[in-house]
């Protein structure tokens, strides 16, 4: 009784305007009960590989039937699609960008599956207006379009139905497997510096592992199995192999950044 | 059946402290089923012009009967009003100290209107407290106020009326016709460092123009009209004359800051 | 009617990552109709001493059965505890490592009372998961059991009982009356640099005072009532003694920090 409650928002907009604000009382002139969880705003500006890691680490965690509203659009007002996707775990709404490439590549998860469908967001009965603005469609048409989804309009109604293996796919660095080792790089840095790389904890789980990043790190279970400052190499909370320093940050302590690359050994 | 269900909040007290989910408990003391929505807490530290700014261009796109609660006031414990007003959107609660300005003063909307009331809020029946602290009316007046008008309780009831033309209008710079142009000022800067000006976006619909900052910016419609790092002029999704760079930010590369003037070119 | 639907979130997690928003799906998954207030995520990383303060001054202004959930655990994955708590106002629930033990310690609140009751959470039934992540018991363990707690699930069933008393206790200053008056320190500095004393309110009420920091600062009512850019000390909104500046930062004008000495003199 409880799906299609839940929208979730994504974006570059930061908290500092009210953007976000302003997405949610277009979300609320349609249907009030609904209630909306802010996956993050701060997504470095126009940053899409950001917002893909972020949509695709946090769409799990939902109720079956949850609406992810995404909004990072460098293209907004050019030709470059608006679509929305339903699949096995709800629905994604936004730019047709590569935004949504991770989620659609996940493990259990593929645009070939009978019960995925995708539209172009080509009907203006569910935007805010008929004429949305040049610069925030948002606003004017991914809040509105999610809005509806979550209170019960069929998908079809949206628009156009278009193949969902035509969805833009954002090119990311893939890890690669070598005699020295596994070869990948980071993919992303949190709030507190933790490094975190392409290379999937499945490969490593249950094995003797270290990361090269210069020189070696010992793996470990949690943070606090290494002393204070000691940088480290685990397997995140969101799957992935990660580099971490105990009670410190990882990428100031050892000066490193967003695609740099990352050796894994196995002993 | 929704009306009166969504309460809007809007400050300066940032995010780092706890003031404003002290406030959001105050209002789920009162009302724990209403929605509450964050406009923005990062107005720059008793910034009545940004505060202003946002209220005015966020209240259009809520419900009919939100109730908009701002805290922006450096004159927080003395002699300054504190105020609610009801008018054909909704309602405003805050310090009487011109935060509520721009909205009163929008296209439609006017202190002279039949349907438009104002109170001072002198009834302490609706506080948190018959003796709130000197320095957080956000937690003691304005957020139990608004929790109430939220949940039905009459305007009039809240305190003594008071003529709505007497509420502070916030002295703002208008734009002028000359005959080079129009000149304007920027009244506000976003998070991506787009300049939003005072002209309104209507003053150039359909026409041909350019904005004047030291040298000449074509106007598009949209970002991705221009090549990537070139600054150009359009309208913004607020309705007002902005300037913006294509994937850059406008701010650092033009060097201009709030309240620097524009001249507004008509071919 | 309205009992046990409000769950707050207090963590280190930041908005710049998905952390938070991951709670609040793990939240969802369990009870999408409960109301999640965020009290702050900016908690500087793991600080504890600053999430105790934080917490201990919001929970009085929740309604009765509100369940607190507080994330700032540098031991995740070591030996610490992982505790709930029941008490007079609500529920407590988060690492065992002093977040709690102002509440704990606050006037009619005591370990002691017979009201109160805690438990260790080793019962897995109320986890996301009977094998949860090393890193992250924030979505594992503590969201989910808070929603349990919120949606009506007995304390008890969540784990083995312990005794109140041995909940951890953070070792904070306290201040300590001399002939010279009174001697505390700055426990808490919010963002508007407004530094907050450990020195209760209570310890000041209609007597004439001041406050030393190399010079004297009179005592106001309120910021306003001192000239803009002026040092003074009030007692806050949250009832400790505090030194402000009206219209300013008090921190980088008198060049203070957290854990610096105050001297307040009682005439």
């Amino acid at each position: 009784m409880y799906e299609n409650r839940i929208v979730t928002l994504t974006s570059d907009f930061g908290l500092s305007d009210v953007y976000v604000g302003v997405m949610k009382g277009a979300i609320a002139q349609i249907n009030p009960t609904l209630t909306v969880v802010d996956l993050t705003h701060e997504i470095p500006p126009q940053n899409l590989t950001a917002a893909r890691f972020c949509l695709m680490n946090a769409y799990p965690y939902f109720p079956k039937g949850t609406v992810h509203i995404a909004v990072v659009d460098p293209g907004v007002g050019s030709s470059r699609r608006a679509i929305a996707v339903k699949f096995a775990a709800g629905f994604l709404v936004g730019p047709d960008n590569g935004l949504f490439s991770g989620i659609l590549s996940s493990p259990g998860v593929s645009p070939s599956l009978p019960e995925i469908a995708a539209v172009e967001l080509t009907n203006p009965d569910y935007w805010r207006t008929t004429e949305p603005s040049s610069t925030f469609h948002g606003r004017d048409i991914f809040a509105p379009v999610g809005a509806h989804l979550a209170s019960g309009v069929p998908l079809e109604q949206l628009g156009d139905a278009i193949d969902p293996a035509s969805v833009v796919q954002l090119p990311i660095p893939e890890c690669s497997q070598t005699e020295a080792g596994i070869t990948g790089c980071i993919q992303y840095i949190d709030r507190f510096g933790n490094l975190i790389t392409n290379i999937p904890g499945t490969f490593v789980q249950g094995k003797i592992w270290s990361v090269v990043v210069g020189f070696r790190l010992p793996s470990c279970q949690t943070y606090s199995d290494s002393p204070t400052g000691e940088a480290i190499a685990l397997i995140g909370s969101h799957g992935w192999v990660e580099i971490a320093v105990n009670g410190g940050n990882a990428q100031s302590q050892l000066q490193l950044d967003w695609g740099d690359e990352v050796l894994l050994h196995l002993d």
